[in-house]
């Protein structure tokens, strides 16, 4: 008996030390090599200059308007200036909206007179004109709200979604996810009964007086309503005067249109292969933005991050058994067809992407990962965590990947989230102050190099 | 044998089960009263209110100073109307230093003539006067450099200790440490040899404009040299110019003097225990901040957390077994009075403190904690990380606290200190900068909570 226990005593000892040895073999190199990588970046890193030019530079890059077609130029110079192996354009035709001049909104027969409100067109959205939508206001939370107003109480009148984002998620994104469908499908479902145009609250936990933009998805066949994003400081006003007075009226005047769609591309960049050239990494970001801003956080970030991943295996020497792909997708904000382009291309090209990685969530401190993949690749990648812990990346967990990438994950390729810590994100999502200042050197270098770290351990081992 | 084997997993399985079982126990409520502080925190939360007061209307507020004293009524009224049970002020003498007008730096005989420089007199230190101190300027970068320079190389000379903080290390409080002995120590190193004035690179990873303040320690019977910060950006165009030109001279003018001790206020808010009444838990933060700045993460956020730890919660219905205290310390800037009073206090009417915590990192988001504490209670501490995943605090490790606690640590007392992420701090610190507005308003209530719940945890089980 007590041999027996000695037996499997010594069995379990075996087993973890066979384990500890295996992974303290690999580790050592990789232990070095992530160091490395980190030191690159934080010691001369090129990310933070990057981004000053992309969005200090070009600044706004809404598809099809002639920033998206510099980013696209500078990209590729980039790019090329670090001599990756390859730098080529995919060709897209993007949808071609334009905002047209700045809108007006305002509260015109309360009791303090006309009351100026601070909004924006939501994107994709059609003009009112210039005759811009006058009408009373209905304030409603949710859909159910809105049907059990139906056409009595909706018809000829403005509808004013106001569902706050949730404060109490700790999880941002599922709160904006909690209250996305005001913008994206309030203004169909408004046209149902009558409405003649849409308020929606800001998709943000701020407070303040910045309106947030962000694409609308009118419904086929219904009436295409003119709609607004209000800031929240405005739409708490909006809601405390409705209080006091439910005949309120509303004016807004937008000037957007959609215009004929326009060519523009995908840029990649690409570190060749050495053993497995025909299996490809990518590692991505969305080179569009919002018309509002410089498109620092949206996604200029990712988009640095991503062509520094592969300056910084270059810089310090690492040659790629698979070939690395930085990926500058277009047209993520109002239609993904960047996105769409480039798995459609990989599917006709039979190339094998072993994996896709997206950086669309900001350039904030890194916290991890998130996957959408088959369970033995997470397992994989779990596995490899505590090489990350020095760096305080702690998290890797399941679900998410990204908007661009996701067509590529249809077609089974495993999906990655760089995923930066998501509480200030939404301040200046989609908004006029998502500029420059307000992205940390430290943490958009981090999260490049974290991001290096993965795709130098998903090149190594495979996935 | 088969037998023992099944003998042998059940005991296994039990074991686990009842860990798991009593884990379990414990965690449901635990589970849930955590959420109602994060939520309370989040949903309900004052303390960004409470910073914006502090920061915005009261200000910078060095021990002595008019400021100091406004923060201390200031923080005994907040506390009051928070009803908490009972709120006092503990007198403490203070060092009262005063910067005077402000400084003058420049190059005086460079080929493109005088070149104005940002610089900021070091917290404590004596000022030139009117006729400021004039003079060929050395640059060096550590105290090794300067012995070898020795009497020869440095008499009637302007020393410049341009060592950089370490942008490779993750923690950048090991980076501070790193490069901190110039400002601390570097004065009285010169005066050694005989300089006649210091001049110190800002300690900072940053490149920018803003000089960082911070005290400076004289060496006893050594002449106290006038010594300044200098901003990264003209370190770094001072360091250029000496390589073009070695005969470089410098001038700089500071007004700053101490002068007599002033008496000023630690303020201690409590909830009182119920069952362990005579026992105490400590959180706290500082009250003073330097002058150039509204103090806004050092350490304004420290004490809105503290206070909104206790405010939290009383407002969730929590009665605590032993007695919380908020506690604003005084003078940790330059002194560190306000944290040696309080100790003193409590070795003196023996109170016996179970765990004292301080916020005193930056408002920043919150990564976790670390402790100076017994392995044991380290240990307990760490079982309870998992109730904090979902809140994305990973970091439970040894080393640190706070410095306003340290005095109770060297007593026994285990010392805690809140660990939030601390890639912006040094961006800001000592500066003019730290104001209100680089606070995020989510990352402060994320703090508080997440010290709010480990408060919690520690008052329900002790430690």
């Amino acid at each position: 008996m007590k041999l027996k226990y000695i037996a499997l005593v010594l069995l379990c000892c075996l087993t973890i030390d066979n384990i500890t040895a295996q992974k303290a073999k690999t580790d050592d190199q990789d232990v070095e090599m992530i160091r490395k990588i980190y030191d690159e970046a934080l010691g001369k890193g090129e990310s933070y200059q990057m981004l000053e030019f992309l969005t200090k530079q070009i600044g706004a890059r809404l598809a099809g308007s002639p920033g998206a077609a510099a980013a696209v130029d500078w990209s590729k110079e980039t790019m090329e200036g670090f001599e990756f192996d390859n730098v080529f354009l995919q060709e897209v035709m993007v949808p071609h909206w334009v905002r047209g001049q700045k809108e007006i909104g305002k509260i015109v027969n309360s009791k303090m007179g006309s009351v100026e409100v601070n909004v924006v067109a939501l994107g994709n959205s059609v003009g009112s004109g210039p005759n811009g939508v006058a009408g009373k206001i209905v304030e409603v939370q949710n859909f159910d709200e809105l049907a059990a107003l139906g056409e009595t109480g909706i018809k000829g009148k403005i509808v004013f979604f106001n569902r706050r984002m949730d404060p109490t998620l700790i999880e941002t994104f599922e709160a904006y996810g909690g209250a996305g469908n005001q913008r994206g499908a309030g203004p169909s479902e408004a046209a149902k009964y009558g409405a003649i145009g849409v308020v929606v609250r800001s998709l943000t936990n701020a407070l303040d007086d910045h309106p947030h933009t962000g694409s609308t998805n009118y419904t086929p066949n219904l009436y295409k309503l003119p709609a607004v994003a209000i800031s929240t400081n405005d739409a708490d006003k909006l809601s405390r005067m409705l209080k006091d007075d439910s005949e309120l009226e509303f004016y807004f005047e937008t000037h957007s249109q959609m215009l004929p769609d326009k060519l523009s591309h995908n840029v990649v960049g690409e570190l060749k292969g050495s053993s497995k050239a025909d299996e490809y990494i990518v590692v991505g970001g969305h080179l569009d933005s919002w018309d509002l801003s410089q498109g620092a956080h949206d996604d200029g970030t990712g988009c640095v991050q991503s062509i520094e991943v592969l300056r910084i295996l270059k810089a310090i020497g690492y040659k790629p058994k698979r070939t690395l792909r930085a990926v500058m997708f277009m047209n993520e904000e109002n239609g993904l067809r960047g996105g769409r382009k480039y798995a459609e291309l990989a599917a006709e090209n039979k190339e094998k992407h072993i994996a896709a990685m997206e950086s669309d969530r900001g350039g904030f401190k890194p916290l991890g990962f998130t996957f959408t993949a088959e369970d033995k690749q997470v397992e994989r990648i779990k596995g490899w965590a505590p090489l990350f812990v020095p760096y305080q990346i702690y998290k890797f967990d399941t679900g998410g990947g990204g908007a661009d990438i996701s067509p590529l994950a249809t077609q089974g390729v495993p999906m990655i989230g760089f995923y930066p810590d998501p509480q200030r994100y939404f301040d200046y999502h989609h908004t006029a102050i998502d500029t420059f200042d307000k992205v940390s050197r430290r943490e958009l270098e981090l999260g490049a190099a974290t991001m290096a770290a993965l795709t130098y351990l998903i090149d190594k081992y495979g996935l």
